[in-house]
């Protein structure tokens, strides 16, 4: 099949427009979100929704990432990453089948069911984590479209996916809430160079590969802006797969923590990596045939 | 004399009540500020005040800025600090020294004149600096208080001087804008360790000796919470020589710049250092019979 999203093949960088539509699903009354709220989507590439989920659930979700973290040690060593200088945990990866809780949370009308609706599909969890980055040291994370990564090194063949972030603090710009650049979803940056073998080694510490150029930011921001992405603890963040995102580093005493899952659309499943020379590990993209997810309603706890 | 504010003496870190005023005039009619700014001043630490300069003084001094950035390479070596890794013009020190524009903005009333109202006394100029940081890599400047460094390393004897920041490029909190926790000028944080031989040669690029330890820094967030100052180009932020600030990374295209004096009262000059070797450098802070700033009134241009 044809590759509509070429990047990382030795060509200069370019600007294709988006073959995908943003929003898949007709909207209709029983959706599970507003009219208003999916033509947002549609414009901005993101949405954040406040008050989705009530204090006694934020909670208990809160309560469970710390336990998680705790015991950190004893998860398959592969899903866990810890602070270079310490053994405290920053990450935990395939956070649903580590925990009850977080498999239910992923389940969610709230977080799956918009999912469903954005990408007028079954969906299965393509990528998931426990993210937490305490206070003083946190640092930034460099502006990317996720889908270009997950195009090039996981084979991921359309724009068909939607990243849900469940904020588990307070986010504010100061403390490195996630930026984005609302309209940008429409335009994919086809990136120069060459994806260097097992790049997601590096990747997860500071993106160099697959990052549009500083001529290409700038140009996007000038013509998109930049959004702070602000929220109290239990804000959910959805954002579309081709979003350009980034956070600033944070020096605040504040940690920052969010339960974060990427939805694809079953049709949309893996394929060979479209620019590199074998797929990333299962833990960064899960392969295979998928396996829908069945929405659970009501609350979590 | 005896030194009332101690620090990097190899003591254990600890807390010291402030023993001078922060505004040192009683407030009267024809003061360059209402009263009502002065009471923010004194509660704060900090002030923002917008709209003091007219557009065109605005753009005259952008323009003047970058002509001296461009220019950077004939001024005094000792006077310009450059990217490491290439020739563009980071900072200029002395900056009223370089060009009459500049000196003219020292010694406006509304900069000089409301710190001769907050400090109760004729006024110099300590130390001066243009500051220009580029988007995309901009790095953070962790938290400390600039008397606990002019204290210890230029030998000023009281908390009597303020900064004027004055904003050539528009700032927020999510390309770095100042960071500052108010209330927090009240609060002497006397830091362990000592000073290291010419330790401004290193602090100038990432402070380590003379900040409060993480444990202080939670405690003085928790009392006092951290105030963005965001603001327009043309944004003046006067904070006291003791309020605890900061700012973090800019990851975005923006590049952020401002015209910063630090003044200080003639009768608060510098002695010998309170916790160094020798002082530091001329550019850094002024030495020797300090020659009071005689106010300009009116624009600038």
């Amino acid at each position: 099949t044809e590759d509509i999203y070429p990047t990382r093949q030795g060509d200069p960088e370019r600007w294709i427009n988006r073959a995908d539509p943003v929003v898949w699903s007709e909207w209709t009354p029983d959706a599970p979100i507003s009219q208003r709220q999916a033509e947002s989507f549609n414009r901005d590439g993101f949405l954040v929704l406040r008050d989705l989920f009530s204090t006694d659930e934020v909670q208990a979700l809160i309560d469970r990432a710390a336990h998680l973290r705790v015991e950190g040690q004893n998860l398959n060593r592969e899903d866990v990453v810890t602070e270079p200088d310490s053994a405290e945990v920053r990450t935990i990866f395939r956070l649903e089948t580590q925990d009850p809780l977080m498999m239910r949370l992923a389940c969610d009308r709230r977080l799956a069911g918009i999912a469903q609706f954005l990408l007028g599909d079954d969906v299965y969890v393509h990528q998931s984590r426990l993210n937490y980055k305490s206070g003083f040291t946190g640092k930034e994370f460099y502006w990317h479209s996720d889908f270009e990564t997950w195009h090039a090194e996981d084979g991921m063949p359309r724009m068909r996916a939607v990243s849900a972030s469940l904020l588990l603090t307070d986010n504010r710009a100061h403390n490195g809430a996630l930026m984005l650049m609302p309209g940008s979803q429409n335009t994919y940056v086809s990136c120069s160079g060459a994806t260097p073998r097992d790049n997601h080694k590096r990747s997860l510490q500071a993106q160099k590969v697959g990052t549009p150029s500083p001529e290409s930011l700038d140009r996007l921001a000038r013509k998109h802006g930049i959004t702070d992405a602000e929220g109290p603890t239990g804000t959910l963040i959805l954002f579309d797969s081709n979003t350009i995102h980034g956070s600033n580093g944070n020096i605040t005493p504040e940690p920052r923590s969010n339960a974060f899952f990427v939805y694809n659309a079953v049709s949309n499943r893996l394929q060979d990596p479209f620019a590199a020379d074998r797929p990333r590990p299962d833990f960064l993209a899960r392969r295979g045939v998928p396996e829908p997810i069945e929405l659970h309603t009501g609350r979590l706890v």
